[in-house]
């Protein structure tokens, strides 16, 4: 098996962007990562678009973002692993390099969801379970799904709506210090508090937004990445798992079990020992559509016990020069989750982070080398655990 | 780069299963798969969902398709690359066993286009083009687009709407041999001369239903392909590449310039001269969405020369023992085409060809071990071409 690397990185503004078509964002997205590489599109053998769709008209969006970007004849296919569909296109790509299929493969993931209404879009995502059943005989929609986790989790542990509540501060000060972050003011606990509830205990302000937006990464063999950059970011290990389509299968509400699933398939590639996990990565991404999620998170990566997600939050401790800084480009809750464009973001906000490109306000401190992204679709529905690295073959054992 | 083989096909019956949801048929076709291969789910580790869906009301097929068959918690992705998504699904589950990310895959194809009224599925692959340019602005539809390449090639080649005809009558022909197919009658020349204009010079006999069905094949690594089965079908080399979404930027519409393309890389892959195509392969299975589609593709994959094809489908040459026999299940046309079904149906068929597990009146002759699929999305907006083979290493110089 050959390896990956990260060569290229490009990202949109996210935000609302009436003004563009789906294509117009993802070719932002594409020239910055093919200017990043130092390549043209003469030179990107396999296209994958992660894009979740829906509220977007164009039904068969990778031939349109391929034809646009200049990309034509180059083979290409679409993927879609609901939330984590820009880590399932990052998956398809570097498994198109790994294989030996593609030298340079370019992964997208874009998503310009503000073409439908608010209540489309509610409907839409609420379908995110499994629609026959839950969906359209109990009417849950997806905060919904997320508060029952929420309503578990403060009930076992004895967590507050504040606690909560600083996740979205957390995110909300590193999305002001990021120009491509859909909102750009801090916030405060009160302000979090203040708001109405959208599905008890989550307010407006501990969810993600709608948002439009794009990012791409190019991603290079062994032998191509050390001719095209000195600082490759390998695409390590990666895990991936599911879960029951319907939540009423669920043992708990207290954890995602996929994510577990997929952190131990990830560390187990890399001799990483979860119960310690946060010494071994400078940075993370996670996936915080809501904050509750950010919380679980922690607990289900490892970076602290069963019951101490929140602790780590009130705390401060997932700030940067915390025990482990988590989110510093302000995260799905503040930055934006433009569904499919998601893990693409983290994806590229990594390789800034292992590159050292950050503005100091926001750049985590280097030292190991390793960076994790924690990438779920739906309500735990998928999970993909990718690690990122400095050095090819890092292993601990 | 390892090597990835057939090992297990399953397929569920083609038609219209109004009393079927989109995972029960999945099922069906998995449960033969596993079966077939003699694995169980908890051997699976890697799981593709080919599904275009819009027409169906599940929007994240995959979790669902997954639960239902037993194969939760193991890591999934959909793909889509429109007609062509079976293809990519193979492909997306044959890279990641030559990764080496897994070492048993299955990819499944699925659709359920039934739900839907005809109007509205005329609707969604209208826009199989260019949703906002050519689809909205100038309203085609998909049975037009094909038309538009049926009215050049006539025109330039002096071809008959009776050649058309032909290939309708031969899937028919087959496909009343094979108990899968949507459509078990036998028809003649005059039957399609008689059927109504969709889109001239097309008419309702040279269109492929609205289907409803799924086929599903398990992938394994060579190690464990060699555990499982004494007759792998390797899957040899893989082609894919695009066309322009806009049909107004293509040069031509005498050949889908992609399907030429993706046919070259397979072809290379293996030592095969384009010219002489026809002599390497036992059997071909090719995308006939509409009659002058299995002409040109004759032409594209090289079986015959340039405006030659329509004289090879007049002249009985596609048929069993001719020159080069195409769609002994049917085809498109006739066994029907349940969009992301299709890719995937087209590896089981020539799974069981080259098993020669087939009734005798439609079995190839197997004496090349060698079987080529052609699987088109929209009008040449994908191309994949799949070349099987029953000798791992079979290469020409």
């Amino acid at each position: 098996m050959g390896h990956a690397a990260i060569v290229g990185i490009g990202h949109s503004r996210f935000g609302r962007a009436p003004d563009k078509q789906l294509h117009e964002l993802a070719w932002q997205a594409i020239r910055q990562a093919l200017q990043d590489a130092g390549v043209t599109q003469r030179d990107i053998q396999f296209l994958v678009v992660g894009n979740a769709g829906g509220w977007s008209s164009e039904l068969l969006p990778a031939v349109v973002v391929g034809e646009y970007a200049g990309l034509t004849p180059v083979g290409s296919m679409r993927v879609e692993a609901a939330c984590a569909s820009g880590s399932a296109a990052l998956r398809a790509a570097a498994t198109a390099v790994e294989s030996g299929k593609a030298d340079i493969a370019l992964a997208v993931g874009v998503e310009k969801m503000t073409e439908s209404t608010t209540m489309q879009i509610v409907e839409m995502i609420g379908r995110a379970g499994s629609f026959f059943w839950e969906f359209e005989h109990f009417g849950l929609t997806f905060p919904g799904y997320y508060a029952m986790y929420a309503t578990a989790y403060m009930h076992e542990y004895r967590a507050k709506e504040e606690d909560l509540a600083a996740v979205a501060v957390k995110n909300h000060y590193y999305a002001s210090l990021n120009p491509y972050a859909h909102f750009q003011k801090q916030i405060t606990i009160e302000d979090v508090m203040k708001s109405r509830y959208v599905a008890w205990p989550l307010k407006l302000y501990d969810c993600s937004p709608q948002t439009d937006g794009a990012a791409a990464v190019v991603v290079a063999s062994e032998e191509m990445a050390k001719k095209l950059t000195d600082t490759p970011i390998w695409i390590r290990a990666q895990g991936v798992a599911t879960g029951t389509a319907n939540l009423s299968k669920r043992d708990n509400f207290l954890s995602l079990e996929p994510a577990v699933l997929a952190a131990e398939q990830a560390y187990k590639q890399v001799g990483i020992e979860r119960s310690q996990s946060y010494k071994y990565f400078d940075v993370a991404e996670v996936h915080d559509c809501f904050t509750i999620a950010e919380i679980i998170a922690y607990e289900d990566l490892g970076f602290v016990e069963r019951g101490q997600g929140y602790a780590l939050a009130r705390e401060g401790e997932t700030y940067k020069g915390g025990r482990i800084p988590v989110n510093l480009d302000g995260g799905l809750k503040a930055k934006g989750h433009p569904i499919a464009a998601t893990g693409v973001s983290m994806a590229v906000e990594l390789t800034k982070q292992l590159r050292q490109q950050n503005p100091e306000s926001r750049q985590a401190d280097i030292k190991k080398g390793l960076a994790v992204a924690h990438n779920i679709g739906g309500t735990g529905h998928y999970a993909y655990v990718t690690i990122f690295s400095l050095n090819k073959d890092v292993r601990f054992t």
